[in-house]
């Protein structure tokens, strides 16, 4: 064990939901002494940035019940039980936006928040898009909307775009174009 | 109420804990369906990016017991009741690292979990840093690394740094880079 590891002393599951799961642990901390942890269990998800021909890049306007607000996002979805992240980016894109792409590859992988949740996400490119129908989940209302680099920007200042995984992609766009990728 | 909001029909609490609480919400939606929301709400959180005058970024290795791994983030957070942002900057990166910093500024902000969870984090940049004895809190350990740009890269590429925000602040720090700033 590291000296900065918290070892499990005991552990409770609180909550057995649809999506996430919550334990609270009892932990041994480096100095011996214990803390509680509360832990949110999550399946982990994938987030696409589909970049069309034309240079703009691909977001979902949706309803996110958690913020009671309606935010810019680019296509995301929860990992089903077993599936790969590049199948299930492949699937979302297609059920939130209708297109397709040529080429989908992973450009990162991160924890949301590390803190308190294990949710990981896996972020890829998507580029050489075919458009078709979008064909979205009975549960799930998204608008789609097409920005270049300029107008992204002045989204995340009128804080449209507010969500860590778009304000990342959007930078991660910034840097290719600075470095002429 | 837009065409992709969503309306409470019925809140539940099914854990109020020291950090977190879990709401399930039961919701109509904009076809007149209801669905369930799991929902945990989070008081909210800051970030610090924090260069140094060698152009070298402040990094804390923590471990993280939702993720069972020991991982490297910008310094970071939870906001007290009522606290503002930027003075929970201030104290979590002298709690965390013992530095101070003569200019602190707000850069982005953004939601780390918006598909399920509420929280809100504020990032800052710390320069004109000056170094202290750092003071955490009695159930936190962390280990102080600085890393120039080229090593946070390396960091990332070995899944060392492997969280939302840090990702985030080092694509912003290569920007300005980039860019000349």
């Amino acid at each position: 064990m590291s000296e900065l590891e918290e070892k499990t002393l005991k552990t409770k599951e609180i909550y057995h939901g649809k999506i996430i799961t919550l334990h609270l642990d009892e932990v041994e901390l480096p100095n011996g002494k214990t803390a509680t942890r509360e832990i949110v269990k999550h399946p982990g998800a994938v987030a696409i940035m589909a970049l069309t021909s034309d240079q703009r890049m691909i977001f979902v306007r949706q309803f996110r019940k958690p913020l009671e607000k309606t935010i810019l996002e680019i296509p995301a979805g929860k990992l089903e039980k077993g599936e790969d992240p590049k199948r299930c980016a492949e699937r979302e894109l297609l059920e939130e936006t209708g297109y397709t792409a040529k080429q989908l590859k992973q450009i990162s992988a991160f924890y949301t928040s590390p803190g308190f949740a294990n949710e990981f996400l896996y972020l890829f490119e998507a580029e050489d898009l075919v458009s078709g129908q979008a064909e979205p989940d009975e549960d799930e209302f998204v608008e789609l909307t097409l920005l270049n680099l300029k107008e992204a920007f002045e989204a995340i200042e009128r804080g449209e775009i507010i969500d860590a995984k778009t304000v990342l992609a959007v930078y991660y766009w910034q840097n290719q174009q600075l470095q002429g990728k």
